[in-house]
C-alpha cells in the first residue's frame, strides 16, 4: 500500500521559486568581477534565471546537457546555475586553479557544450579553447561595455545573450533523480573523477545543512559563501540560503582578508563558510588593523582540518562560533559538523575548544562507520582509527563513466579514503588521509595530529608531516614547517614544544624549515609533492 | 541523464536508527498510564521497537497492514509506531475522544488488524470490539502485573507479547512511498476521511519542521509533545525529535496544567507543542500557584488560532517564545509558522505580538495561494481573503478509498477549507473556516477575528462567533462567551470593549453568555453544534 501524499518532485527550481515567493526582496550582494558592488534579490534573480533557461533552450541545450562554469561567486554565476537547473541541464563547476591540462581533460570528459566564464579567466580560456572541441559557445559573464576583445570563437557577453529573450518561460518538470550538477574530485592520483549531483540529492542535502545543529540557517541570516561555487557544490549554500530565505553576500574574485572583512561589515554578514586558509588571512588582517567583527555570529570551517588556534581566536577575540565541518565532493559535501550534545556540552571554553578539533557528528542522512582493511567495524572508543565509510542520499554511488567503482562496496558504503576515530559520543575525528598516514613499525601515526600540534607553536605559520622511509620502522614522521614572518624557529625549540603532548613514538624524527609548502587547487597541502621532494631524505635516526 | 547519487530510500526506520546510533543515551521520559514516571532512551527504544516488528511478523502482519492505536503519548506508543514502520505496516492513530460510533466506523474503514490500547481505553474497547470484526488481536499497552481482567477476546499484555521474541531482527526495506501512517480527519460533515502518510512524506516533513525558522530543534532540546500522537501525526515530533537528537518527555494521560508543569520543571523541557486550550490550562495553573517556567524556551501553538493574550503572557510573564502554527491532518500537518523575517522584525514587543496572531509563513516544501471561488488568485495585500490552497510533498493528494476528490484540483492544489489573507510579506492569516465565515450583505466577516478580540476582555475565558440568520443582511454575527470563574461580563461591557477596534459593520449583533462551549475531539470549537443550538435565535436587530 502506498501513501496518499502528493507527488512533488524535489527539484532545485522549487528552491528558487520558494525564495522568490517568500523572500522576494531579500538582498543578494556581490562583488562583481568588473569591480563595483552589485545588488539584486531573489525575486530578480529568479526572473533572470528564467531568461538563462529560455535562452539555453533556444541554443538547443536541454535535459542532461553539461555546461561548464569557470567563475567566482557572483549573482550571475547563481543565475546560470538556476537557469541550467530549471531545464534539467547540468552545471559543471570547473575549478580555475586546476592545472590547465586538467581543466581541458575534465571539460572534455564531461563533454560540456557551453562554457560560462568570468572576465578573470578569459585569457585562460583563450589559451585552452582549441583543445575543447565540444564547447559550442562561450558566454562571458559581463555586459557589452566590459566585453573584452577576444580570440575565443563564438564568445558572447552574458547580458547581451539573455537580453535576446523575454523571460516568459516556465521551469521544466522531470524526475528528481535527474542530474543537476557535476564536480570533479581533484584526485591526487589518476584522472579526476566526476560526481553527478541529482536534484533530489541537492534538495535533501540543503535540508540537512539547514538544521540547527548543522549550519542552522534562517531568514534572519546573511550568508557569505567564501567557499567558491566550484568547490564541492558550494557546500550547499547556493541552495540552503534560498531554501531558508537567508540573504547572500557573494565575494566575487577578492578573497583576501581585507576584502572579506569589508563585505562582512558593510553588509551585515552573520554566517560564512570557507577553508582554514581564508580564515587565517582574515584573522591576520583583523590583527594587523585592530579591526573587529560586528555582525558575524558563526563560521563553518572545513575542507581541511581546522586548527584549534583559529577556533580559539574566533571565539575569544571576536565572539564568533566556529563550526568545524568535514565533507567531500562525493558527499555533496556535508559529512559532519562539530556541535555540542548535552552529554558533551563543555564545562568551559577550553574543554570545548579541545573537542572542536574533531570533525564532529553526521546529520540524519549520513551514515558513518570506521573499519579495518578487512571491512571489520572498529570500536567507537576515540582511539581505534580506521577507514571512514559513509552512506546516504547525498553520497555518490558511483562516478561519471563508471570509473572508480573500487571505492564502493556491495552495500553501497563509500570508502572516503580518510582515516578517522569515532569517540563514544559519536564525534568523528579525521586522523589522516589513508595515503598520508605514517606506518611506523606496523602502527599508524596521524600526520594531521602532528601538524595541528606544530602550528600551535607561536613561530610556526604552517606545518606538514610526511612519512619518510626508515630502515627499522619502515616509515617515520618528518615535520616540515613554514616559519611566521621574521621568526626563526629551531628544530630543537619545536621538538621541545611538542614533547610530552603526544606519545613518544609519535615524535617527528626530524624538522625541516622551508619558505613555502605547496597546495592543491582546493587549498589543501599537496603531500604528494612533499613526498616527492623528500623521497631521499635521510632521517638522523636512520 | 541521472545523478550518480545513492539510492537511499527515505524510510522512517532510518530516523530511529540515527537516533540510536548518534544519541543512544538521550532520555525519553514518560508519565505511564500505570502512574509512575518511566525512563528509557533511543538505544533501548529502538531495541524494543525491533521486538515489536519481529512479533508483528510472527502474527502475520506485514507490508500495508493497518494497525490501530488508542493510546496516549508514551514510550510504548512510540515503540509501536517504529515497530510497525520497520516492517512497512501502518500505524493508524485513533482519536479516543471521537464518538464511539465514529471510532467503530474508522477502524472498520481502515480494516485495522491489530489494536494497541492503553489501560485508560480498555473499557471503551470492551464496549466496541464486537462491532470491529477485522481486529484479530488487542494488545494492551501494559505489563502482566497491570493487565486488567477483560472481556476483550484475544487480549494480551504488551510486555508479555514482545517478550516472546528476542529482538534479533532487521528492518525491512521497501519503497519510500509506502504507506507509513494513517489519520482520519475529524470532518464535521460526512464520514471521516483517511489520510495516508508515506515514509517519504514523514521524513521530508520532519526535515522541514526541524529547520530554524520552523520548530528549530537540535540535540540540546528536550521536547514535550503535549499534542497527542493521535492528533495529526503528532505534528511531526515523533520523527523530528529523533531526527535531530532531541530528548523527549511524553506526558501520558495527564494533560492538566499541574501535570504538564511538573514534567516541564522536573525534566528540563525546552520545547513543547499543543493546542491553545492546553496552554490556557497551564497558564491558569501558573498564575494560580505563582509558579515559573525554568527551562522552557519555546512553544508551538496551533490546531486553532492562538489568541494574542496567550502569546503575550508567555512572552512577558515567562520569557517563553510562542510560535503560532497552522496545519492540517492532510498536511502531515505543518503548513506555516509565524517567525520574523528581517523586514518584519518588530520594533517592539507589542508590534511583534500583533503580528503573531497571524499563522505565518510556509517552509520550503509547502506552496500556498489564496483564490476566489472561481480559482482566480487573490492579491497578497493582507486584506483580500479567499480560499487557502496548498501543495507539497507532505500534502495529501487524495484520501483513502479515493473519497473527497473534490478537494483537489487538476494541478494538485488541495483546498484546505480555510479562508485566509496573505500580507505583502507573505504572512498568512486564517480568517475562518470556509463554512464558518459570516456572510453579511454579500461581504465576509471573519469569525476568528471577532473571537480573538473578545477573549482579550479580562472577564472572558472563551469566545465563539457564529452567523445567525438576518432578514436584511442574510447573516449577522452572534458572539457567544464563557465567562472566567466568578466573573459576570455584561453584553454592554463586551461590546464597549470591542467597539472601535474593528469595522463597525463587523460588530456582533448580540452577545450570549453560556457556561460552556462544545469542543470537537481535537479541541476545536464545535461550531456546527452552536449553529444548531442557535438556529432560531432572534437577533435584536432582526
Ligand atoms: N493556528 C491556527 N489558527 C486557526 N485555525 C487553525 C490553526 N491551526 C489549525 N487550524 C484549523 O484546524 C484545521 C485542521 O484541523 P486538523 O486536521 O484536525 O488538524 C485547519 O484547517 C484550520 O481550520
Amino acid at each position: 500500500m502506498l501513501g496518499t501524499m502528493q507527488h512533488w518532485p524535489l527539484l532545485c527550481s522549487k528552491v528558487i521559486d520558494h525564495a522568490a515567493t517568500q523572500h522576494p526582496h531579500r538582498k543578494i550582494v556581490s562583488r562583481s568581477c568588473e569591480g563595483p558592488i552589485h545588488e539584486t534579490n531573489y525575486g530578480e534573480l529568479r526572473g533572470r534565471a528564467l531568461k538563462v533557461a529560455q535562452r539555453l533552450v533556444r541554443d538547443g541545450i536541454g535535459l542532461g546537457d553539461r555546461c561548464a562554469t569557470l567563475a567566482w561567486n557572483t549573482w550571475r554565476h547563481l543565475e546560470v546555475w538556476y537557469g541550467l537547473l530549471g531545464i534539467g541541464a547540468v552545471y559543471h563547476t570547473v575549478n580555475p586553479r586546476l592545472f590547465p591540462d586538467q581543466i581541458v581533460w575534465i571539460v572534455n570528459d564531461a563533454e560540456d557544450r557551453v562554457l560560462f566564464v568570468d572576465l578573470t579567466f578569459v585569457p585562460l580560456v583563450e589559451a585552452l579553447i582549441a583543445r575543447m572541441p565540444a564547447i559550442e559557445k562561450v558566454v562571458v559573464l559581463t555586459d557589452a561595455a566590459h566585453m573584452p576583445a577576444t580570440t575565443i570563437p563564438n564568445a558572447v557577453a552574458y547580458e547581451d545573450w539573455i537580453a535576446e529573450v523575454d523571460g516568459d518561460f516556465h521551469w521544466l518538470e522531470f524526475d528528481e533523480n535527474t542530474a543537476a550538477g557535476m564536480c570533479y574530485t581533484s584526485g591526487t592520483t589518476g584522472n579526476p573523477k566526476g560526481v553527478i549531483y541529482s536534484h533530489r540529492s541537492n534538495v535533501l542535502h540543503a535540508w540537512m545543512a539547514a538544521t540547527p545543529d548543522m549550519m542552522g540557517l534562517g531568514a534572519a541570516d546573511v550568508v557569505m559563501p567564501v567557499v567558491p561555487m566550484f568547490h564541492a557544490n558550494c557546500w550547499s549554500l547556493a541552495f540552503t540560503a534560498p531554501l531558508t530565505g537567508a540573504g547572500l553576500v557573494m565575494p566575487g574574485p577578492k578573497l583576501d582578508g581585507a576584502s572579506i572583512h569589508e563585505l562582512t561589515e558593510r553588509f551585515g554578514v552573520t554566517f560564512s563558510a570557507a577553508v582554514p586558509t581564508v580564515w587565517l588571512m582574515l584573522l591576520q588582517h583583523l590583527e594587523g588593523t585592530g579591526s573587529k567583527l560586528g555582525t558575524l555570529r558563526r563560521v563553518v570551517i572545513g575542507g581541511s582540518a581546522c586548527p584549534r588556534a583559529i577556533t580559539e581566536k574566533f571565539l575569544k577575540n571576536y565572539g564568533v562560533e566556529v563550526r568545524h565541518a568535514w565533507g567531500m565532493t562525493e558527499m555533496s559535501p556535508l559529512g559532519s559538523i562539530c556541535t555540542p550534545k548535552p552529554e558533551t556540552r563543555p564545562a568551559d571554553d577550553e574543554a570545548w575548544l579541545d573537542l572542536q578539533v574533531k570533525q564532529g557528528v553526521p546529520p540524519f542522512g549520513v551514515e558513518m562507520k570506521i573499519t579495518d582493511d578487512e571491512n571489520r567495524p572498529l570500536p567507537h572508543d576515540g582511539k581505534a582509527f580506521g577507514r571512514l565509510k559513509v552512506r546516504g542520499p547525498a553520497v555518490a554511488a558511483s562516478y561519471f563513466h563508471g570509473v572508480g567503482m573500487e571505492h564502493f562496496d556491495s552495500e553501497q558504503w563509500f570508502d572516503t579514503g580518510d582515516v578517522a576515530t569515532i569517540d563514544p559520543h559519536g564525534y568523528m575525528q579525521i586522523t589522516d588521509r589513508a595515503k598520508d598516514v605514517i606506518k611506523s613499525g606496523g602502527e599508524w601515526i596521524s600526520s594531521i595530529d602532528l601538524e595541528n600540534l606544530a602550528v600551535g607553536h607561536p613561530d610556526v605559520a604552517e606545518a606538514a608531516v610526511i612519512g619518510v622511509a626508515h630502515p627499522k620502522w619502515d616509515e617515520r614522521p618528518l615535520l616540515i614547517i613554514v616559519p611566521k614572518k621574521d621568526r626563526e624557529p629551531t628544530r630543537e625549540a619545536i621538538l621541545d614544544f611538542m614533547a610530552g603532548k603526544i606519545a613518544k613514538w609519535w615524535m617527528p624524527d626530524d624538522v625541516v624549515v622551508v619558505p613555502e609548502i605547496p597546495h592543491t587547487a582546493t587549498g589543501k597541502i599537496q603531500k604528494t609533492a612533499l613526498r616527492d621532494r623528500f623521497r631521499d631524505y635521510r632521517l638522523p635516526t636512520a
